[in-house]
């Protein structure tokens, strides 16, 4: 089994997962393998991304007949994948790429200031309203720990409860969890925001309340990067 | 007279200088100010940025009959540009861009190990070799000052003195000075990688013999930003 640690700019993309809808990270990755080795393998990743996120170190596993030499494939696969999707590490590893899975931590840029950065403007999100980062980092004190986070999962979950380990506010937010809900990192950055701007407080009853309309906006997809995967 | 602070992602343009061979930022920011002023002044800017080179701090000059409130300028011309340009600041001030400008800021943003990160790709050039920054940082002392700077000119100048007043090398380069010749910045850049790769050493050597074939490789330009002009 090869593990491979892959970074993508999502801009193009509709997500990790195969779909008729248009390309996917999947089905790029997949069309190099077979170009490169003949072999047909579908590759399983860790998180299946949205459309238009991006990421640095998504970990995707799959499986393949004949043996190659790790560093020979690695350099095989970016040598034909698209520039926008590239295979920073392989390697030999007998794993799951969730069910092994202890956590994940996503990040998310932000753009702050009147005026976007037009150099970022695919890779942050830009929010213009002032940011009291005090109130974001006590606020975000509540959220920490294992809780029901049905209040910011944007449909139906069977199992709603997460645990957050970590939650650093500094000029971008980043989050590490166990595992999350449906949309769940950019609805807790939206409400955060939100916190920031002085139109939200008092997450603790957001999170207790169970009540997704009582939290943020879910954020937009550009500004969200799968940062890495714990294993 | 109305001074301009700019940033700008130059990678669909072919520079500053409105030319026939495809869109410039003069000419999209000109096509602005008439959309929202009917004026047509053809602004004029601190350094006129090669194609594919990216600014942070562009500094721009133009003249209007009519007097704007410059925020309300500013938010109106940012409505109107693509979104890969944006006016930062916008001030009422009597100077000329190029002639009082008393010096220059460029930084070159660096991908370094085997494999290109997808997120930086248009934003950051991609060098796989080792590099020894100690060496780097110890001949790039050998530029800073006034010389001719002939070695570094990918074309015969008139007047090939220039005063480099730091040159800072830490994940990216950055390079200061007074004046700057042709593609100077980036055969700097490309001449220090070339010293921490190993491939070229001795620059107080290159400096004095005054013959480009003796310096390193022109970077490319996606890796160049404007980043400020200082009066």
């Amino acid at each position: 089994m090869y593990k491979a640690i892959l970074s993508y700019d999502g801009t193009q993309y509709f997500g990790w997962q195969k779909t008729k809808m248009g390309p996917s990270i999947q089905e790029e990755l997949q069309k190099a393998i077979v170009k490169i080795t003949q072999e047909t393998p579908l590759p399983e990743a860790a998180s299946r991304t949205d459309r238009g996120v991006h990421a640095e170190g998504q970990v995707v596993q799959f499986a393949l007949e004949t043996a190659w030499e790790p560093i020979r494939l690695l350099r095989a696969l970016n040598g034909v994948l698209p520039s926008d999707i590239r295979v920073l590490q392989l390697e030999l590893c007998d794993f799951h790429p969730t069910l092994d899975a202890l956590g994940k931590e996503y990040h998310y840029r932000l753009c702050l200031g009147p005026a976007e950065d037009p150099i970022n403007r695919l890779y942050a999100y830009h929010f213009r309203y002032p940011l009291d980062w005090d109130k974001m980092n006590k606020e975000a004190g509540a959220l920490i720990g294992t809780h029901d986070f049905t209040a910011f999962a944007n449909e139906p979950e069977k199992d709603p409860i997460c645990t957050l380990t970590a939650i650093r506010i500094t000029n971008r937010i980043e989050i590490e969890g166990n595992r999350f809900l449906y949309k769940m990192v950019r609805t807790l950055v939206g409400t955060l925001l939100y916190v920031g701007c002085g139109k939200l407080a008092n997450l603790s009853d957001i999170l207790a309340s169970r009540d997704r309309k009582r939290a943020g906006l879910t954020a937009p997809a550009h500004g969200l990067y799968l940062h890495r995967v714990v294993y």
